[in-house]
C-alpha cells in the first residue's frame, strides 16, 4: 500500500531538485534537523520535535539521485511501520510548472498511523511548494499541525 | 486502492459531523457549489470552479449517515476514475479531539490525477478543520491551490 501525492510547483526542475538532494535544502521545508550526507548509498537522519522536544525521526538510506528527475530513499530506522519502506520523489517539467509525483512505498497495513502520515506528507509537499516559490517552507518545528499525533 | 486521510479537529464528534452531514455544512468547507439532499438515498451534487469558470464536480449518493459516527457516499458522476468509487469520513472523540478518518476507496489504478487528488482531499480536510476550529473554512472557488491542475 502506498501513499501517493502530486503537487505542481511554479519553478524549474533544478530548483526542486536542490530542495529534494541536498541536506540544506531538506531542512528548510522538513525538518530544521536533518542531519547526514545526501549522496548514494548515504544516510540521511530526519528528527522531528514539538514543544521543545524531539518526538522522534527518521533515518533513510540514499538509493538514488537522478538530476532533476529522481531522488528515491529507503527507511532504515524509524518507527516500526516505517522500516523497509521507500520514498520516492519523480520530477518532470510542465509548462510553468515543475510536477513533483511524490510516492511512500510498501506499506504492510492501512493502519491509522498511515492515514496521519500521508495527511501530513501533503502538508510537508505544500511546505517544499512554499519553499521554492516564495523562499520560505515550514520545517519542523513549525509545521501545520494536523491533530493530536502532530 | 485507497486514498486515507487522518486529521484531529479540536471541537465536539457533533460540530464535525455536522459539517460533513449537511448540505450547508458541505458547502463551507469543501465546495461552495453544493447542491441536493444529504439523507440516506439522496444525491449531492458538488461543483467547482476556478478563474470564474465551472471545472467540473462530482454526484455522490449518500449511502449511510450515523450522527457522530460515520457518513459514507458513492460516487455516481463525475470524472471516469471516480466513478464507483466511496468516500467514506470515520469520527471518534479522543479527549478534546474529535479524530476524523478519511478514505476514499475503489480506485482501479494509481494514476497520476490519483495523486493529484490525494493531496487535494488532504488541503479540504484542513479547510474541514479549519471550518469547525474557527468558523471559516476555505472551500471552492477560494480553496488552496496544490498546482497546475488547481
Amino acid at each position: 500500500m502506498d501513499i501517493l501525492h502530486r503537487v505542481g510547483i511554479k519553478s524549474s526542475l533544478n530548483e526542486v531538485y536542490k530542495a529534494l538532494a541536498t541536506r540544506e535544502g531538506l531542512a528548510a521545508w522538513w525538518t530544521t534537523n536533518t542531519q547526514g550526507e545526501s549522496k548514494v548509498g548515504g544516510t540521511l537522519r530526519f528528527r522531528f520535535s514539538a514543544g521543545g522536544r524531539e518526538i522522534g525521526g527518521f533515518d533513510m538510506k540514499v538509493l538514488e539521485l537522478q538530476p532533476g528527475r529522481h531522488v528515491l530513499w529507503e527507511v532504515i530506522d524509524g518507527p516500526a511501520e516505517w522500516i523497509g519502506t521507500r520514498i520516492s520523489f519523480e520530477l518532470r517539467q510542465d509548462g510553468d510548472y515543475c510536477i513533483v509525483l511524490f510516492k511512500h512505498q510498501g506499506w504492510k497495513e492501512a493502519v491509522e498511523f498511515m492515514h496521519h502520515c500521508s495527511t501530513k506528507w501533503a502538508i510537508f509537499l505544500m511546505s517544499l511548494k512554499a519553499l521554492v516559490e516564495t523562499g520560505k517552507g515550514a520545517p519542523s518545528p513549525d509545521d501545520v499541525r494536523i491533530g493530536d499525533w502532530h
